[in-house]
């Protein structure tokens, strides 16, 4: 028999000790093993659980009973998750986590700990909730060298996104809808200014480059000055507003990495990833592109992709260390300069010597759109560099300009 | 030092070949070993490579030699396949195999040799070449009882559709254009008849349910007989025309299984799967639809597949057994039995007493829409069983009827 303690019984806790329980005959008999929840750590109450003799709210309970051997970390946050994690790991016991914040602030740590005392520390539920993403890219992947990774890593935004394309509704309606349906936090700022995915972007470079990047290394954006006109500008020269997460490898082995809105072509297949739906697009040199898609989020989703790491403890109870990276440092993280394609939008109330001014500086070959009615005319730039695309726009003195990146 | 062997030096071989030679370095270092490709055998020669000494023509220099622990699998068919896999795993082996033919008729026997024997038997690349399905499958979705699984199984198929869909090309054409750029065989016949994805769902079909399903036990259809005339009646009503491998487990616990064209609403994901690419969508109880895309042939990904199982048969030389299933039965696969809607095309030269029979028959309120020019109606029928549908139809005797499914 292995015991198991769970440490937090919010969305994600109650999920996994539900799985763990309402199916415990499934679990053993794939495990060979017999699976058994011998604690619960939360300050609340649970009364009425099937369960609810399990219920404890010393930490030091599940740290110092040594019939424990696995551990699920489902608190959120970083703090007291590091600290209990830390200890666990380092008092000999397989820690599995859905905790993006802490793997993204701490991961190269806990995972040196881990190696160095042989036990599992295992975080599939952190990128991509329900999503098999992790361990495809290291074990299935094994024999290519990633060279970018793409995703679509926050379903509220993706929702919210979504809805301003769809329905033609405005962010802020989008937004409070979100809420209304559970998607968002009455403080929504973690999603929808790009901090939750920015935090799974440093552990998917993490995995695939093998050098932690800081979240405070990672160039963030998130989606609150995207408006129904930049939608529909988009969509007149056929693409989609999608907030992602990218990292790269560049040639000199530097990382570069951001978290923006950008646009993406409607042939490619992120483009069709709707409502709260995640996807990771991984390149690799041998393979191409590959796409994991599913629910990055919801109790169920989440909370098997954390059992699922539970048993592959179980399986591998004498350690496993298959996800490994090295720290990371200052230098390791450059700004992003690839040349690419930009939606640009310019707006003026002197429309006609904003035209002859375009026409000078663009060309008349180019394709736009010139509407009268907004005063705007919105084109799609030739590839080239951010910069210089900035130098050309700066001619155009007291204009309203949007540039957005294209990416597919 | 772990000496290697492949079978086969076509188009998987000679990629496998290619990586284990000219990515050692980056192989062995994220193996923790050296791997060593020591004999190639096949029968032709091939001069002027800078491993040309490896090859050798008798399989027993293979099989009689002990230092010899992983073999590659990658010459296809059943025959010799069959033999020589079987004689390796026997002889202690372990066997990676891209050969999805050998393992849709012999996975389950091969499989209980290889537990047997306490060796690896891996074939990842055997579905949806090198996209990560079949581990992600058994592994992280672990907590999961797969419920369906519904896959674009083969990339020929598909990029004859999608000719057909994107630029009206008749089936003929989109078929000899595959055949130009090598993505079809001289003698298409597995691939457009739908038996090369009919061996594909029988393994996915194994590993998600647990027990054998034989390609003769499912309902296979090809897509010869698709027209531009249903590609566009599809379209007309927001869907596409894709060749679909489908399995699900029914309430008794019996599989039903069929490869068939279906139409797939412009909404879902698998509609965007366009060109060569393949996705597999899984449909667990916890987690909801995942979905796995890329490129489900061609040399480099295919092979980095093959050389990802032979890295984990390094990483696990003393064995792992998570693939797994029991051989099949007769009474295990029954008739699909599910309700669906239905594309209804029905063509007559008497296109007024038609159009009155029509309307006699399934009212004048339901969308649908009649072509007098092609003396053609076409509907989207209510959500029902086949054979339903199929009575309402035989009245319209003397009349060219098609009827597609509505998968999604």
């Amino acid at each position: 028999m292995i015991n198991v303690a769970i440490m937090g019984h919010g969305v994600v806790g109650s999920g996994v000790a539900e799985i763990l329980i309402n199916h415990n005959a499934r679990i053993n008999e794939r495990v060979n093993n017999e699976v058994n929840v011998k604690y619960i750590l939360d300050l609340r109450e649970f009364k009425g659980l099937s369960y609810s003799d399990k219920f404890i709210k010393d930490f030091n309970i599940i740290l110092n009973d040594p019939e424990v051997k696995i551990v699920a970390e489902v608190m959120g946050g970083l703090e007291p998750a590091y600290d209990f994690v830390k200890a666990l790991l380092l008092s000999g016991k397989s820690v599995v986590t859905s905790n993006k914040e802490l793997v993204a602030a701490k991961g190269a740590e806990l995972i040196k700990i881990a190696k160095e005392k042989n036990v599992n520390f295992l975080f599939e539920a952190s990128v991509g909730g329900g999503i098999p993403v992790l361990r495809p890219l290291v074990q299935c992947l094994a024999a290519n060298e990633v060279t970018e990774i793409s995703g679509i890593l926050n379903g509220t935004t993706n929702f919210i996104l979504n809805k301003m394309i769809v329905d033609n509704m405005d962010f802020d309606a989008a937004l409070k809808l979100a809420q209304d349906k559970g998607y968002a936090e009455k403080n929504p700022a973690a999603d929808i200014e790009g901090h939750d995915a920015c935090r799974k972007i440093c552990i998917l470079a993490a995995l695939a480059f093998g050098k932690h990047v800081y979240p405070e290394q990672v160039e963030t954006k998130g989606i609150t000055d995207i408006s129904l006109d930049d939608i529909s500008a988009a969509d007149s020269f056929g693409y989609v507003v999608k907030l992602i997460g990218h990292a790269k490898k560049n040639n000199n082995g530097k990382i570069s990495a951001f978290v923006k809105p950008v646009l993406v072509s409607r042939e490619c297949i992120l483009s069709n990833v709707n409502g709260v739906f995640n996807a990771v697009m991984v390149t690799g040199d041998q393979t191409g592109e590959v796409v994991f898609y599913g629910k990055g989020a919801g109790k169920e989703a989440t909370a098997s992709a954390v059992v699922a790491d539970i048993m592959d403890c179980v399986k591998h109870i004498d350690a496993r260390k298959y996800l490994f990276w090295e720290d990371g440092d200052e230098l390791y993280v450059e700004k992003d300069n690839s040349k690419s394609k930009f939606l640009v939008r310019i707006k003026s109330d002197d429309f006609s010597s904003l035209s002859d001014k375009f026409i000078n500086i663009f060309g008349n070959d180019k394709d736009f759109i010139k509407n009268e009615f907004s005063k705007e005319i919105s084109f799609i730039t030739e590839e080239d560099l951010q910069e210089n695309i900035n130098k050309k726009l700066a001619a155009f003195e007291n204009c309203e300009i949007k540039v957005l990146n294209i990416l597919f």
